[in-house]
């Protein structure tokens, strides 16, 4: 098949560039010296996991026991779960995972927590990791003070069926910050939390032997603290216009968009304008709008017209013909994905693979 | 199943509330005197279109040629796809539904189209309806000025396969404005469109044996103008909180909300404020903010935190536990329902059906 011809709307991954983002965060890794769980909940794709994981990751983050299972029916192992597991429906998956011999790891924040999981290993004959997870200012999971971290370390010390892996600590909401240096003084501020939060646990005798975190915005300022031993990144595989906006270190963003949505042109009526049949169903619609990339008109701006459809407006006359595909760069790359069932993998004009997104939801 | 133990993220559908609103619309299209072809972009589910067909309505308004697959797949007849279809693949896939013999007509806005059209119809040996789309202020799809439509008619009426078989004429950009009788006067005003292109398709010899729009918030006003023959329909299966806002007619909104998503509570570390499982990749986020229900304390205030957490903000102390289930009104239910794999069908307390979603991208 031919790029041009996928079935659209439709997510296309460039393969080339994905490979290259993908050694080139290995390689940033092993210049700052922490090991490397890219997060799943970008992709939700064991083919890219299992690339990934040739590049020498030491396994997949996910977000929902979902992302896990497809992980681990794929064969990955190294799986930390890096929200807390709180439903009956997510222990009893979690159970079956344990039953099944998974790799798999969990964060906690809360006793009540704690005590589920330490019953639901022991209910599988198996010891199962647990990472506590911090709150280090996003106010979103994890322990909100000091003395609740070190108590929940202890508890699960404490727990025969459970092994106390370490700590989490993930600033989500500063990844985008820029311009960096304004990014890297916020999250020193944060980063003396988890200073803190370490000195805790060790006086307690529960050093960490993970401290995980670090997004593609903040993994370089995270891992020059010499406080991680991981990071777990996701996007830098796809890239998009919000992250393409930031740098990444001081000067650079080493991480190319390999991630586009193929769309049709479905009408051509009105000088100046096409639409595509490309709307809020294609585009994650919560960080802005796509930018026309290849067959798109020069300088045209994208606006959503409803659930199938955008219109492109430009100046001057042109512009693609009736059936024409145009693709875009998406404005946010996680959420996007969750909207296809595959991606149409494609090396220059080519369409080489298909590649099932089998955790979305 | 009982309906606190769905698995989270879940779209939930109440079965008693759906039939209600099924009936509701049945009654208004047959005391306005138009027929019902309601729109399939709302659900993509044949369990819900077969339901909507029992009740008497005429066939199935489709967005894509996916749901115009699905709708044939599940024995749906007198489908309507209401966008163009341009690419080569959707053609090809029309071309596959006609030679297995599907009941389906397409809308076309362009004379490159309609070739299109008639050579596809052709190689299937097959006559295939075509029905002309007016752009009737919207800027997104159909004909810009009424010599385009006649000749678009004439040009589909001269074709040996294509039938020319009406216009389609519906406003989306109006199905929400506020009050009642701006929405009314808008649509008067479109409405002198409408008229001014059936006299002049009459004048041609074309008169229309089709004129079929309508949504959720223009129906009744539509109707009552005596220029449409049909009515398409979608969201009033649902409901979601930018509908449940207007007024459907002078005074009233007959639609319940039936369609809420389940979240699980994950997080539970800071007085008045509860973390769920459920950020923008559970919600559609082009309409704004979720609004928690069932198992919610009252007047919490949701926020979006990323692709997997929202976070529910209240006055007071309580709120729920740990792994509780709330369920939340979605503020735009087309795109929300396109975020899942299945309806879990619910009567009370149970979980009494799994829908699946097949039409989803």
């Amino acid at each position: 098949m031919r790029r041009s011809d996928v079935p659209t709307p439709a997510l296309l991954v460039d393969i080339d560039i994905l490979d290259r983002n993908i050694a080139s965060m290995r390689d940033a890794a092993a210049a700052l010296g922490v090991k490397l769980r890219p997060h799943a909940k970008a992709h939700k794709c064991v083919e890219i996991a299992q690339r990934i994981m040739a590049a020498g990751a030491i396994g997949a983050s996910c977000a929902t026991i979902g992302e896990a299972e497809t992980m681990a029916l794929g064969g990955i192992g190294g799986i930390l779960v890096t929200a807390p597991l709180t439903s009956s429906d997510a222990i009893e998956r979690l159970h079956r995972l344990l039953l099944r011999g998974a790799d798999i790891a969990v964060v906690a924040d809360h006793p009540a927590s704690v005590a589920q999981l330490a019953a639901v290993a022991a209910g599988a004959g198996r010891t199962l990791d647990v990472v506590v997870d911090i709150d280090v200012g996003m106010g979103r999971t994890g322990c909100a003070e000091i003395p609740d971290a070190v108590a929940l370390a202890r508890q699960i010390e404490a727990a025969p069926a459970l092994t106390y892996a370490g700590i989490q600590a993930y600033w989500g909401n500063l990844q985008h910050v820029s311009p960096f240096a304004e990014r890297a003084r916020l999250i020193a501020i944060q980063t003396e939390r988890v200073r803190a939060v370490i000195a805790a646990l060790t006086s307690a005798g529960l050093p960490p032997a993970i401290v995980s975190g670090g997004g593609t915005g903040s993994h370089r300022i995270d891992a020059a603290t010499g406080l991680f031993t991981e990071i777990q990144p996701g996007s830098y595989l796809f890239m998009d216009s919000c992250y393409s906006a930031v740098s990444i270190s001081e000067n650079d963003n080493p991480f190319v968009p390999s991630l586009f949505v193929a769309a049709t042109v479905v009408s051509a009526n009105k000088p100046g304008r096409v639409v595509v049949n490309a709307g809020w169903k294609a585009f994650a619609a919560d960080s802005g709008k796509p930018v026309a990339l290849r067959g798109g008109p020069p300088g045209a701006s994208f606006r959503f017209m409803g659930d199938e459809h955008g219109a492109l407006d430009f100046e001057g006359g042109g512009g693609p013909k009736l059936g024409a595909t145009v693709e875009f760069l998406t404005s946010h790359c996680d959420p996007t994905v969750n909207l296809y069932g595959a991606f149409h993998v494609v090396r220059g004009d080519e369409v080489v693979d298909i590649w099932p997104i089998r955790a979305r939801y």
